[in-house]
């Protein structure tokens, strides 16, 4: 359970739980204590399939659970138009969730299964061929931290510049670069050193700590998995289970108390929950004095800097700042390989506007998006296929801005290889957004470990801005310009800072900045109290000030204004790349028609590590040349690549950088010798071949990589090559 | 000082410190108490014309300098060869360093002024338009740490492209992407947790910290400038402040007493030097038991994965691994902006050979260098220009596969931006280097703060991968085949693994391991004391054990190897990716002649944060289709760009654009509106403009930007546009 989720910030990636589902199985080297072993393969579902077919024995069986759901969801509708006390509203809330929750696995389980998915062949391969594995693994290793490797850091790297492509420079944004190092009072006035905790429990002799929500479900799991456990037992943890998402503290500790709950690896027991804020602190410069966080998201930095970039875009809305960069989360226990980290990478957005309607919304109204909404899930429906622009049209996405933002990422997302088919908007629940959000839709896509949370598209309203104006006393908004001028009467406080400063000293700063920031109630209020009572109370980050009436006073005047002020809304995507990355290799992870030995990742040609291979058909010293000049024509046509000059038959090197995710390879043979020098080229997929002049490779290769070029265009343009491939001879 | 430098590594980038110069003078933000006031303009002397030159006059009085060095560079060397005590040589060095110092200052101090170069107006430049700037300013910020806005960021973002071009795809290195947060034991093989510190001291009273030879340097400059210092005192403060480089705790301890040093900020008394760890402590996990840190650099990350990058390399050598990302140091007292921060990104090279041959020697051997080599230095002779060819033939650099990556160094330096008249490569002398170095040279630019290490190039031989060798026992080494087979005598330890664990319980492991990497002359040892004293002490992390014959015992074989191991030595090159951008930034600051106040970047294309602008003549409606469309194709042709339809004269607009360093600026007119379409491209540093099909536009700004084309070709095709640009007019 994430505290924050309905605090502060974040209904964005990272923040909310993975799903707990009926295929949830461990890493195999995940740090959780017991159970579960690693099923060999996991049944993938095809969720889209199954919605569009339809069957009706299925929807047969779904019929009474998706009842279930709407009488739930209309109970809590109901409560909510007659203002019902907030806490029969959220006990109405938890048991709807409950019910989605049921109907949601139920749904998944009925789907016809696509295909079989062996996570432990995919996960071999990521380690062998060092895509990523855990670091200072030699040193035992940490978990929840990762290393890329050559072929996992190449891959991330292209979806960095695709993402850049698809949104810094299409859309014309502002990226920025900011520190990772974050003093506290920035961080306290974004609501992170509050709030942003998940619950824990100690064992009270060795001190050992276990995320709560994650030892409570262990422990229920063990005792529902027992023989001797009654039914009726057994049907209460389900519902527990469903429910401990939602839970608070004193839930969670009547339940370690009703169970007697011990430490699942000492058996001793356990403290009361605890709060445990999830920033690594540190403190910045030697004296130990500044407090500083390594900053939780990247969004703060852009914040911060919000008069800047406005100057920059010389006053005028809407504009989009964007960022790149890692954060740090100190999770209780980290799991799920690259899916819950200690340290990621992210890239956020920040799109600053103050009408809600995309000028280019047009150009992608008719991409068509499975959107799963409040409503559907509140009546229990399942997720539909519709245009973005009906569903901006019909209300069910809030406005044009949101839903431009929506199909980028969705067009993004398909282009560095997620499947369509497990790639799913969701939209928040009224109950699940922070309480400044208007509306907020995550991308997830569909994984063994079930829905992911990829990317969070939030509209945020004026949140952030106005929390560091209040922090600061430096305003964060935009003026607009009046159609007309107009007279308005301006109230301002007049501090008699010579006073002022003999009175309170160091305080004054603080009293006049805070003066300074006064909005019109507040003024209001203060001069009704300096008349009435000759004085007014003051509050401040310093705690609170007495002012009499010779160090402050309200003065209004009249004044013709030109421009307005405005704090502007703030639309929010929020990609977790890490996360992305792995959907993108379950999504791509094949295995050869019969030999399942013959595992590769099919990565689409742009996010793929290295766009070809370069193989001499053997190391008959002729080739040598030709390898050589062609490994710079490649560079010099920037297209990435690999000589593999190693020895194995050229089928044993075809399998190797198939398993590289590599799409091309390109074999030097000893008809390149002759004149005219001619190679073959061939694609990964199909591993189709066809033969080319050497001299024409490069270009081929640098159009295809780009996707200038189909492999379809390159079969109908060269004479196919035919060879079996072999991978077992030597 | 950095005292790290003398004894773990450092001899890369970020660890010397910044050289004390007649021009250093304070940045405008910096925390520095006290002193100098910001010299409006600076004297930016040019070293390489100078030499070229060699005028007579100040080669003249340069002689006694010169001698002067000569002189003392000859004693140390005698010391040397006549093996006199380390103290004495020690004492030598400090003297030949004062010498080389006196005469370097004399000879920038007469090197004709190339130009004046008003820093002032530059980093107003790049405030004003958000290049960069401080972090969390409008919460009073922090130094040491710095956002980069749009411009700065794109700037950084296409140098580490580049970079990634020149050496990732170019040299066929291995990318990784490694975690930041980094373990305790892995810092301490490195060294970085005993030696990483800086000298400080703290106020007694208030704790405030102060870094002790800036303190101490402002201390005797005070001294030195008040007008009733003698004139014995004021030399001998001279040369203080020359040795203050190499002086120990206990020196500078002396001084302070010597001069009755007091904190420059409150009078109190300070305390003794301390040693200040400069790594950003935190704890991993939640139990607050893991200590960890934030990494000082990003090589630890590619030497704990050795292992797995040689097994993808296919157990080949030589092989290069490389990585770019962010490290950290908790500077006492940051200063100089960009280039003493807290936080800043890397691009760091890790070499891993078995021979220093380079097969690529031949490609670069021509590449003209100014270098600075040692013994210059100790001769108290200029640098001189020499091809990197000879400077390797001649012994001057020891190696090819270091020669060859000083001159790809040079050629990216030059690349991005980087005046060669004001690059120079300085060899460490042998009392700089860390013990294991063979050698090291250092990239350094020269900028109004003085001459800047920006890239550290250094021979490390094999003492990381050693170090984490001991301390994991997991082998850091490679396998080379023989060129025939051999008889070999092995020796190994025979441990009686149930005995020892019976005897020693948790401590078994790390006495197994231990064994298990024992060299063999420990082997030799240790059968020399079984056999004499039936006894062994084995020294361990754990502390030291007696083993006993019936635990362990030594065993020799004769073998037949096939191959042997070897730990490869590494070469390092190590770029600091904030400090280039720094420079490049000085290097490229100009003013239009005739008019001061229009400043601009003359940035290279291939690194400038936009490649051009799109300039509509006016607000006239017509013009709106032509510029969409041109923004259009120009985003279909990958090229960053930048609409300026504001207001204001289109000279004050080319002069805005000039600012940000954009290099093009295509403008659309009346002329536009008919046919055939037509518009003026200008170019930023010549003013030029010629007139073109707006069709053609945007491939001709694309192939500029790759350096495909240069201005030149474009005027030579295009009709020039003659028309005065205006910047005053409205």
């Amino acid at each position: 359970m994430r505290l924050i989720l309905f605090v502060v910030r974040k209904c964005s990636a990272f923040s909310s739980r993975l799903p707990i589902n009926s295929f949830q199985v461990r890493f195999s080297h995940d740090q959780i204590w017991g159970s579960s072993k690693l099923h060999r393969k996991i049944k993938i579902p095809n969720p889209l399939r199954e919605r569009i077919m339809a069957d009706p024995k299925i929807e047969e069986i779904l019929a009474p659970l998706r009842a279930n759901v709407k009488e739930q969801g209309d109970l809590v509708r109901k409560l909510k138009e007659e203002k019902a006390p907030e806490i029969d509203i959220k006990k109405a809330v938890v048991e709807l969730k409950t019910r989605k929750k049921v109907l949601e696995d139920k749904e998944l389980s009925l789907a016809p299964n696509e295909e079989l998915f062996d996570r432990a062949k995919m996960e071999d391969l990521i380690k062998r061929r060092f895509f990523y594995d855990q670091s200072f693994a030699i040193y035992g290793g940490i978990t929840g931290q990762f290393d890329f490797g050559p072929m996992g850091c190449a891959l991330k790297s292209n979806m960095i510049q695709l993402w850049r492509k698809y949104f810094i420079l299409q859309e014309q944004m502002l990226e920025v670069d900011c520190s990772i190092l974050t003093p506290e009072p920035v961080l306290k006035a974004s609501g992170h050193v509050e709030r942003f905790a998940d619950l824990m429990t100690k064992d009270t002799k060795t001190g050992e700590c276990f995320r709560l929500d994650h030892l409570i479900k262990a422990h229920l799991e063990k005792i529902k998995s027992e023989k001797n456990t009654k039914i009726e037992l057994k049907t209460e943890i389900e519902d527990i289970l469903v429910r401990l998402d939602g839970m608070t503290a004193d839930d969670m500790s009547a339940l370690m108390k009703r169970f007697d709950m011990k430490s699942p690896i000492s058996g001793n027991e356990l403290t009361p929950p605890i709060e445990f804020n999830l920033m690594f602190n540190t403190q910045i410069g030697p004296t130990g004095l500044v407090k500083g966080f390594l900053r939780p998201e990247t969004a703060q930095g852009i914040f911060v800097n919000f008069k800047r970039l406005l100057e920059f875009n010389q006053g005028r809305l809407p504009f989009a700042a964007a960022q790149i960069g890692n954060s740090f989360r100190n999770e209780i226990s980290p799991r799920s390989g690259l899916l819950r980290v200690r340290e990621f990478t992210m890239c956020e957005i920040e799109h600053f506007c103050d009408s809600k309607d995309h000028p280019k919304f047009e150009s992608i109204k008719d991409t068509k998006m499975l959107l799963y909404s409040a409503n559907n899930q509140e009546q229990g429906k399942a997720a539909e296929v519709v245009t973005i622009g009906e569903a901006v049209a019909n209300g069910t996405v809030n406005n044009e801005t949101l839903g431009y933002f929506m199909a980028r990422i969705h067009l993004y997302l398909l282009a560095v290889g997620i499947d369509p088919n497990k790639l799913r908007f969701r939209q928040h629940m009224g109950n699940e957004m922070a309480h400044y959000a208007c509306d907020c839709w995550d991308a997830e896509c569909l994984s063994s470990y079930g829905w992911i949370e990829c990317v969070g598209c939030a509209d945020r309203s004026a949140y952030d801005l106005t929390q560091h104006t209040k922090a600061t006393g430096t305003r964060l908004a935009a003026e607009k310009k009046l159609p007309a001028p107009k007279q308005v009467e301006v109230v301002e406080a007049v501090a008699n800072k010579a006073a002022i400063g003999k009175e309170f000293k160091k305080d004054a700063k603080v009293i006049n900045d805070a003066l300074a920031s006064l909005d019109y109630a507040a003024l209001e209020l203060m001069q009704n109290s300096l008349e009435s009572n000759g004085a007014y109370t003051l509050s401040t980050s310093n705690g609170e000030f007495k002012l009499t009436s010779n160090l402050v006073s309200v003065k209004k005047t009249q004044k013709t204004v030109h421009v307005e002020e405005i704090i502007p809304s703030v639309i929010e995507p929020s990609f977790g790349i890490g996360r992305i990355l792995y959907c993108i290799l379950e999504h791509n992870f094949k295995m050869r028609e019969g030999d399942e030995q013959r595992t590769y990742f099919s990565l689409p040609p742009s996010v793929a590590p290295m766009k070809c291979a370069v193989l001499p058909l053997s190391g008959n010293a002729e080739f040598h040349q030709f390898v050589r000049e062609l490994s710079q024509e490649l560079i010099e046509n920037d297209v990435s690549h690999k000589v593999d000059d190693s020895s194995g038959s050229i089928g044993r090197r075809y399998a190797r950088t198939d398993e590289l995710g590599v799409p091309y390879a390109i074999t030097v043979d000893f008809d390149t010798i002759k004149e005219p020098h001619t190679v073959t080229l061939r694609e990964r997929d199909s591993m189709g071949q066809v033969r080319l002049l050497l001299s024409e490779v490069p270009s081929v290769v640098k159009d295809l990589s780009n996707s200038k070029l189909t492999w379809a265009d390159v079969e109908k343009k060269f004479p196919k090559f035919e060879q079996q491939e072999n991978v077992k001879g030597a």
